[in-house]
């Protein structure tokens, strides 16, 4: 396996150097591009797309032809691996995820088990073959999957929460209990991810968005250190390349040093960070993945502009470590058009920056 | 006026010494106790229950004579002054509070002022009265109001929202009249509190429910700067004695440097930052006020003890500068008796380890 032509993404990631600052978008290939509801109209559902690997391809490439992102993203869903682990995942429009069946009696909790990637999650796999074929050898595809705390605040609660009351209760009267669902969907994140570096993603990123809500402590225990371990269980290349790994925690800011100490190349920041300070504090560990504010993206191109130049001035000098993106995923009632304000500035005016310095 | 019987609570808020660590709890008079329902039901409406000055000194008194509190807090809602402002608020059970008339237009926004707090707000001041004459001269009372921000935020919404798309719309195209409805806001904020302190206050406290949301440069420019004001304009002292304030960013974690330099005597802090981390930031500073998870509370006693305990731990030696308290307001599925475990130990094991010093 070669590098792709386009490599600046992977290389800020392992700190070699790079001539501007690569950028991708969370939620790239997502509502706010009509081609994306037009295919996913076609598709029937947000599932049924996610499950159809032609269409999950074709939404995949969707954000890249039209911007100069310098990453693909897969085109999944984090609750994939607890629907392939038994719980019945479906969508409601407007509601959002709802697990038919939330674990709530201690025998289905003992009765979990990791999924064979290779079978019940077949066509992620066979997504990244076909995604991987059609961008030949532009830029690197990202694989990911959601970390094993914020999985199983879905799979107790059964959809998402105001308070994860349920989640917390388990978390401080049976422990055990949680441990057990965490342990094993730590595994199950490990085999998927790793199938999916077996076909072909070259980075992967963990997807913790609910794990800012737990307390220091609990945080450590119960979310941080099962993504240390799927890091350390991680391939660490493919066809001698390294794959590097990201890591984000949604709310994190406070524990970043934490972070960048479980083995992660990098570190996501959402927007409450200032990402000069974050560099000054894990910088020197890790590579940093950020962070505007997705709002931002309302505004008028001037103001992209000026907010995007902000961060890449917080970041300072130097000509690798960060990778730009937002703090979070894209919003729905983004206009497509903003988005292009934002690339140009990245590209532009880190190169400017490295010139200057 | 002396202090009252009962100082720790105003001692620890001065870093003067005490013989325990003083609490109380965020929203104490809250719907977890049945004689809150009971009262509420009585007065019609939870709004109807903030204006009557007999209810609201009423259900203010009820968690002090179940738990063993060092201080009563104010029974209001922060949006009584948007609402003393013409916005007209309403709350629809289970939905939230309601503003009738939302900032959506300029003009609206150029017609905002302050109001007089003691002629649309004459029923919090008459209900502090109340409160202080029941109090007698057992345990201080606080007051308290909204940050700017999150005023503004119900304000420009009309109602909670899940991403603040408004509002962030606003900052980011117009911080001209974002700025004009913070200005004005802050002024209506410090009348409000000052009155506050004049009708009887002993403390106050300025609740940020969502300048976390905000990224660190318009943290500061949309929320700090306007708490700063607040803290500038409020009265320092009440009849020969201080009255301390509290200053509370959820999700404010990140920022604690620059909350704990704006002028106040105390920051709260949320669950998710360790006590102990906070004091070696800021503790030479300001005191600290937190941060139990009050979803611990759902657990049992040794649980609730030992998770108070470790944060006693934390927060380390010395006889001052901490106020316990819940990181957020304690939950309404909170078994009443629960909290019973939480204020023995907090008294109890924070003697004992001044003891052990």
């Amino acid at each position: 396996m070669t590098r792709p032509r386009n490599d600046n993404f992977l290389r800020a990631l392992l700190k070699e150097p790079t001539d501007y600052t690569p950028l991708w978008l969370m939620r790239q290939a997502g509502r706010y591009l009509p081609e994306y509801c037009e295919t996913r109209k076609r598709a029937g559902s947000f599932l049924q797309l996610c499950k159809n690997p032609a269409l999950a391809c074709e939404v995949t490439l969707q954000p890249l032809s039209r911007y100069n992102l310098d990453a693909a993203i897969l085109f999944s869903d984090i609750l994939t691996v607890p629907d392939a682990m038994g719980l019945g995942l479906t969508f409601t429009e407007g509601e959002g995820p709802k697990f038919e069946r939330p674990l709530r009696e201690e025998w289905a909790i003992r009765d979990l088990s990791a999924p064979d990637p290779y079978d019940h999650l077949r066509y992620v796999m066979d997504g990244i073959c076909e995604i991987r074929r059609a961008l030949g050898n532009s830029v690197p595809l990202i694989g990911f999957a959601g970390s094993p705390y914020t999985l199983a605040c879905y799979m107790i609660e059964g959809a998402a929460s105001s308070d994860y009351r349920r989640v917390k209760t388990m978390i401080y009267t049976r422990p055990d209990l949680m441990h057990h669902i965490l342990s094993v969907t730590a595994d199950a994140v490990v085999g998927y991810l790793n199938a999916q570096i077996e076909s072909g993603v070259q980075a992967v990123m963990i997807f913790d968005t609910w794990g800012g809500g737990l307390s220091a402590a609990a945080y450590r225990e119960f979310s941080l250190h099962y993504m240390q371990r799927i890091v350390a269980g991680l391939l660490r290349q493919r066809d001698g390349e390294r794959v590097p790994s990201i890591v984000f925690t949604k709310g994190g800011g406070c524990w970043l040093e934490a972070i960048a100490d479980i083995g992660c190349d990098a570190v996501g920041i959402d927007w409450t960070l200032d990402i000069g300070e974050a560099r000054r504090r894990v910088g020197h560990k890790v590579s940093l993945q950020g962070n505007l504010d997705p709002a931002v993206l309302c505004a008028s191109s001037d103001i992209i502009a000026a907010e995007t130049r902000r961060i890449l001035d917080s970041y300072g000098p130097g000509n690798t470590g960060h990778v730009f993106n937002l703090g979070h995923g894209i919003a729905q009632w983004t206009p497509p058009e903003h988005v292009t304000a934002l690339v140009e500035t990245v590209h532009e005016y880190s190169r400017a920056l490295r010139r200057k310095n």
